[in-house]
């Protein structure tokens, strides 16, 4: 919150839609003054100035010399009806990279600043309009590469996340609550307290009670609370792993022996699966690999066979790209000929790529081996040992790779889940747990991993009889790092939580 | 204007904005009933249905089965205050690809139709938002690579084109109309007509100083304002070349020796003129070529040293690559190593550049002839035949970059002058002509071609002393063309125009 330059309320301006030939561009403004400062620049100043808040002026875009730059509609918001709360401009100009940028450059030689990467959101959540969880969405959901990927970070954006974690942190708050006021009690009366004698205080009030309950809770209070929201932050750990695949994406590497099809398995993927491609001009297009959506995972999948065929005039050099990608491969499609069935040579290649050497600093990726020609070949006995599982496919004429393509998923989900810091959470548990929705950026999963741990070692304290006053700050730091995932980090709320809880008077 | 397709008031929608990741994407939607349809699938369809035009509603899009889509920005325009002319209604939405995607499918979904390429401006051309040439221009302005190329555009957008055409177009349409009066008359007069016997009517009745006219003008009424329209529209068809370099641009090849430093040269013109690059992630950047503004021209500049030795391993398939982006080129630098001087190699190469030999099919693109490392080589005396102008530099230091560039520039719009269909005009007589708006599509160039065909038809008729009846369908030629360039094709109007200079009764 204190990175210095994001903190001023300068005008800003930037680029909102990619910089492409297009039919629209749209140049986004926004700051105290920022509709006198775009008055200045326009041919209908006066209608701009006047124009009430979520209504569109018509007119141009002129520069300092009085040149017309671009013919505009202009979306006008005033504070607080905005994205950022601010009082702000959307100029929507012809699209192109000329036209954006001469528009783009008038603001700013017209007072504006060039906004810093976020500082839009990052207005909005200064004023209250999103908390950090949502903020964070905005971008994941731009950078959504799937309807799947897309739908979870809507999720987010409409606060999903950002209540589930308050009920999670409004449960540890009454711990925390329940463990200070104890605390307080101990100060209050001098030394005899909990810390002193490691008992509770007579029962001379009713103001004890507190205790009690502290004392049948082995020394903490709200012990079941406690497990709880460690149980529900548990679930939520785990849940990043999935939400990255669904982000980001998974690489998938077809592999095998020449000639068993690797090509016509990739064209044949592309086809069925929804294939991921932007429509701006110029964009690299690749034969040997192409972005899919396997039913919603973003998945790149890479044609090893174009990698040592198409492009490299001097074989070796495929060999290597191909070995180099099959090693960050999240996935591997074991590519078998069904007319030649599985030769020895398969076998050995297959061995190769299941031997640890292969391996060296990672887990191996699953493998799917592939049966490919089923509609001429049937699947034959074979002689595969750790009965790896295989699947007969028809590149050629799409048979089995709706089955394919469902394991291929299954295959990524399962992948993602026993690795990680996580020991008890699976896939199976993260959907069966309290809350469909999940954590999606490294920042929250740190922060969740920080709750988890002072978590654990409040229990742990609390099993080893610890005084209340060596557990309280570490449920502390659990309310304060969940505080910080929805970016509302106050101890101050902790305190009046806290006291709205205690009896007038006290 | 009779495409089948383009005819229809579907409502219609289509992404305009790029398919890229970016914070904004903005979906438009045009049609009767367009309102209604976007109310179906938003979360506050009264609020929508009951806002007036030039408004903003902030919502939810949501598809059939009630599922959020994205939380949106809906700007209303009602019909006729629209860029189509009917109402109308821009989503903005997250960017990024599958949010996009997702509420265009929405649309598609919920009634709408893809639109087809340019049908919102082709709607608002039939609707009498623009014409023709402005239509046509804002095609140009998405396209325009360079700030000049964008203000080319743009006075076309603004109408400049249309107002030229339409001012030769009246001049025309007088004309035409004094001939058609004439020959109203002959018909009137039966038999008696200058077809007849080659003489004008006497002058029983004032009716007749037309006729007067024509005679003293060789037979032709108004001959000097065809001729006046003749020379502005030859000045409009020369200023095609020009529009056209500044629209599309032009490729520079970078040639010479080796370790003549034309990697050097290449870095040292990217760097000190603006280099054209989008925003767009995955867009090919390329180490051997780039786009650049050169003074205003999009410039495509090529290094054929990374031809030969950066991609290909063969260097045969270089050498090759590199002459085939010779032969296309527009202007070549053929850059000297100054610390060596004038080699019989250098000059070899150069001749071999100059020889017809290289360019069967057409003219030689100018050469111009660069010495390079002037900071520590100052040019020497050489041999070169012919006089080829030389200009030193220091790709190094930069000295003698400006000066280059500017002869680049110069180099370039002379080699698009002499060449063509036009005989007389030329660069110079382009700018000093009447209008310095030019043409800028294959569309208006044939049509003014064609106008300027028909006029010298008739003139040259008129010299021959071909009757009347048979120059007056090359002026009226000459007016449809210019009408369809702005595209109010009507005989109509031409009838019209003449009907209201006759005298009352007649």
């Amino acid at each position: 919150m204190n990175r210095p330059s994001y903190g001023s309320d300068d005008p800003i301006a930037a680029h909102a839609t990619p910089l492409a030939e297009s039919a629209l561009a749209v140049i986004r403004s926004s700051g105290p003054g920022c509709i006198d400062l775009v008055a200045n620049l326009f041919s209908r100043p006066k209608a701009l100035r006047e124009a009430p808040g979520n209504t569109i002026v018509h007119g141009w875009i002129q520069n300092s010399r009085g040149e017309k730059v671009d013919e505009v509609l202009l979306s006008v918001f005033r504070s607080p009806r905005s994205y950022t709360g601010e009082d702000a401009v959307d100029i929507s100009c012809h699209g192109g990279i000329a036209t954006a940028r001469s528009v783009l450059q008038c603001l700013l030689d017209g007072g504006f600043r060039q906004a810093l990467p976020g500082e839009f959101t990052f207005r909005a959540f200064m004023n209250g309009k999103l908390d950090l969880t949502r903020s964070e969405s905005v971008v994941e959901l731009i950078e959504a590469k799937t309807d799947e990927s897309r739908r979870h970070a809507l999720d987010r954006l409409s606060g999903a996340l950002e209540s589930e974690i308050k009920a999670i942190k409004e449960e540890l708050v009454h711990a925390l609550a329940a463990t200070e006021l104890f605390l307080d009690y101990s100060e209050d009366d001098g030394v005899s307290g909990i810390a002193e004698d490691g008992l509770a205080l007579d029962s001379e009030n009713s103001d004890t009670i507190p205790m009690a309950a502290a004392e049948a809770a082995g020394l903490m209070p709200d012990r079941p609370r406690i497990e709880q929201a460690l149980r529900d932050l548990e679930t939520l750990a785990a849940s990043y792993r999935i939400e990255k695949l669904y982000r980001d994406g998974a690489l998938v590497a077809i592999a095998g022996r020449p000639n068993a099809g690797k090509s016509s398995l990739f064209n044949r993927l592309i086809k069925e699966e929804r294939s991921i491609v932007t429509d701006i001009p110029g964009t690299t297009r690749d034969y040997i690999e192409a972005w899919i959506s396997l039913e919603g995972i973003p998945v790149r999948l890479v044609d090893t066979a174009g990698l040592r065929h198409a492009e490299d005039p001097i074989e070796q050099m495929g060999v290597e790209r191909s070995r180099s990608i099959l090693q960050t491969a999240d996935l591997i499609l074991f590519l078998v000929d069904g007319k030649g069935g599985f030769q020895d040579a398969d076998i050995t290649l297959l061995q190769e790529y299941q031997s640890e050497a292969l391996w060296q600093n990672r887990r191996a990726p699953p493998i799917l081996v592939v049966w490919n020609k089923v509609d001429v070949a049937p699947l034959a006995e074979h002689g595969l040992r750790n009965a790896l599982p295989v699947f007969a496919v028809s590149a050629k004429t799409g048979i089995g790779i709706p089955e394919l393509a469902h394991a291929m998923k299954a295959a990524l989900e399962e992948n993602t889940a026993p690795a990680g810091l996580q020991q008890r959470s699976t896939v199976a548990g993260e959907s069966q747990g309290r809350a469909a929705v999940g954590i999606a950026s490294e920042r929250q999963k740190a922060l969740v991993d920080r709750a988890v741990a002072a978590l654990r070692e409040a229990l742990q304290l609390a099993d080893s009889h610890a005084p209340l006053d060596l557990i309280a700050p570490e449920l502390r730091d659990a309310v304060e790092a969940l505080g910080e995932i929805t970016g509302e980090v106050s101890t101050a709320e902790i305190l009046e939580t806290m006291f709205s809880r205690f009896c007038v008077g006290k």
